[in-house]
């Protein structure tokens, strides 16, 4: 993707963040990129088009939260990168209020659905992949279901991700109950008490 | 609280699931209830105010999912109540959906977040009972942390809404990966892998 097409997707994200989905009008991240709304209409064709590729913009931002390092296990990376969800940084907190208002606003818009529906896929596939990779190494067992795990742990990071940009909590505890769901979804158990 | 304040805030819950919170004018509400707006700002002050008593009506339509039953224990409880949040009912849509505009309006409007922070610390407070319950009558493991295990499982709860209200996820999948949270979060587990 050219220089041009990434700054403007970086102004629709600002937007986003800051006036939510539903105030967010091509003639708002025009002036805030300093274009013509023409321009931004020859890139993405249409607000629904902006949209999709803002939300590809986000996941590719967020993919760098765990930065592939030679030497770490399948869950190391795993547990890296939905940590990276909750960091004391503006574009972290950006990427999660972008992310949050445009599902958000899919409840309503059923045109958003399949952008969100896709993107949605798209993390969850991210994340199995380093489940399967861990299962492979040996850091995670074998029974593990990827798509299963990776869809719950997601959805978790969604909710917490609203109460924490809400301020209703911390980024410590955002981190410390990820990490619980995260050992239990990976680690073996008993039978359930009962059972 | 009288019937006339129930059938105003079952008005409110019925325009925020309809056109959202930021559509939300108590003039809508007056519309939709076939009062004067004055009758509302008498009841519930000002707009905030009603926020406040309609996420509280949320709250208590919500509390009859489990329906008390005599003779299940803590753990059954607390599964019926949790499960209770997917149902193939409009009303228990509308309680989604309404939970769903207030929490994600209070990241950009700070003036919200009083509101959705006591509302969510009840609903914590509230299922962190069954469990404490569940661990006197045996049902759950004594060394579980109610107050934890009740916030991660709200949060989880409000990530899987936004995907079933936008149907991406259907009733069965979204109750499915809830039960298997529960059954994770309630059961003792081995050591992680690798420790």
């Amino acid at each position: 993707m050219n220089d041009r097409k990434q700054q403007l997707l970086g102004a629709t994200c600002r937007v986003i963040a800051r006036d939510g989905i539903r105030g967010m009008r091509v003639e708002n991240v025009a002036a805030e990129a300093g274009v013509s709304t023409a321009l931004i209409y020859y890139h993405f064709g249409d607000r629904a088009g902006l949209l999709a590729q803002a939300m590809q913009h986000v996941n590719t931002r967020a993919e760098s939260y765990a930065d592939a390092e030679e030497g770490k296990t399948g869950r190391e990376q795993l547990m890296l990168q939905v940590l990276g969800e909750f960091q004391d940084d503006d574009l972290v907190r950006e990427n999660s209020a972008v992310w949050g208002e445009v599902r958000g606003a899919a409840v309503f818009d059923e045109a958003l659905r399949p952008v969100v529906s896709a993107a949605t896929e798209q993390w969850v596939t991210d994340l199995a992949d380093f489940i399967e990779q861990g299962r492979q190494d040996g850091s995670i067992a074998p029974d593990v279901d990827a798509h299963a795990v990776s869809t719950r742990l997601t959805a978790l990071i969604e909710g917490l991700s609203n109460r924490w940009l809400a301020r209703l909590m911390s980024t410590a505890d955002a981190r410390h109950h990820l990490t619980q769901i995260v050992d239990q979804e990976l680690t073996p158990s008993h039978a359930p008490v009962g059972d």
